[in-house]
């Protein structure tokens, strides 16, 4: 007996492209988002650390040793037990090995968001994160870095692309056009 | 003393996404475009070889073993001798790697032609070239092959993103929204 899987929206791009904007207004526009970021804080908590940047950076890397997927699999726990039938977002995937573990257990749209690498450049450089690069050199590394997770590839399969060089306007408009075929 | 550095036109997408139709399109509003597969053609005669299938497959996987760039290196040369001051655009780019070797001579502009896997593989099943997948599963192992030529990375690394979901006549406004850009 096969049953009707849940689906779930997974969100893919590389730094800079607005996925934290993207998820601002998913959230906005009543739908939950769950982060990598809330998995390993989930984690910190069930370890009884507190979510220091340290020990949030040192589980990070400890979760990424149990191999390629390993993220999305702690994702998915959390999705199993914390969200009932609600469509949720998945935000900051970054490899095809974690879209494909989804595809496991839940019916997956999967959307990237795209910027030119100057747009991306310039919003880095003004966000100044602690991790934020400081120059062009900087920019360039860290794109290598994003890229050698094979996120190339995830953006390259996605079900739908939402451009976002134009404004947060326009990104809204992409969003609700794209969130009415997903549903 | 620092020339000002021509202008060329990079032109990646995964197989499906509309490049041949995205390349009609350019050359009807007036311009060059150069591909892959007129680099293969022009060495075959330079060899003598009559360009049978045979032939320029052949020729095609003798060039790659030269290295990931090769291609491009050999488009370069063809670049240099055939093209005065026109806008060229070059179809078919596969990895970063070649979008590098074209940036060390030129001013380059690198767009990247999106689809979604279902339109990709409704279109490549419809079109029925003779290497064109006849399943869902031929299609995933060619996309596999594809995204191991780094192709995911020049896409996520586009200056600029074309979507084609919606038909030839959205696709051509993208196009005229994009080269007037580009100029």
């Amino acid at each position: 007996m096969q049953m009707t899987r849940r689906k779930l929206v997974l969100v893919t791009g590389m730094a800079g492209s607005g996925k934290t904007t993207l998820s601002k207004i998913v959230r906005e526009a009543g739908y939950k988002v769950l982060t990598m970021g809330d998995v390993i804080r989930e984690l910190a908590k069930q370890q009884g650390l507190d979510p220091t940047p340290e020990n949030i950076g040192m589980l990070a890397s400890e979760i990424r040793k149990e191999g390629p997927d390993a993220v999305a699999r702690r994702c998915i726990e959390l999705l199993k037990k914390g969200y009932s039938n609600e469509l949720v977002f998945v935000d900051g995937i970054r490899s095809l090995a974690e879209v494909n573990t989804f595809k496991e257990v839940f019916d997956v749209v999967l959307i990237a968001i795209h910027a030119s690498p100057l747009s991306r450049y310039k919003r880095l450089t003004r966000r100044g994160r602690s991790d934020d690069p400081k120059s062009w050199e900087e920019f360039k590394e860290r794109e290598t870095r994003e890229l050698n997770f094979g996120i190339g590839n995830s953006i390259a399969s996605a079900d739908y692309m939402i451009i976002n060089d134009d404004g947060i306007d326009r990104l809204e408009k992409n969003f609700h056009e794209i969130i009415s075929k997903v549903k």
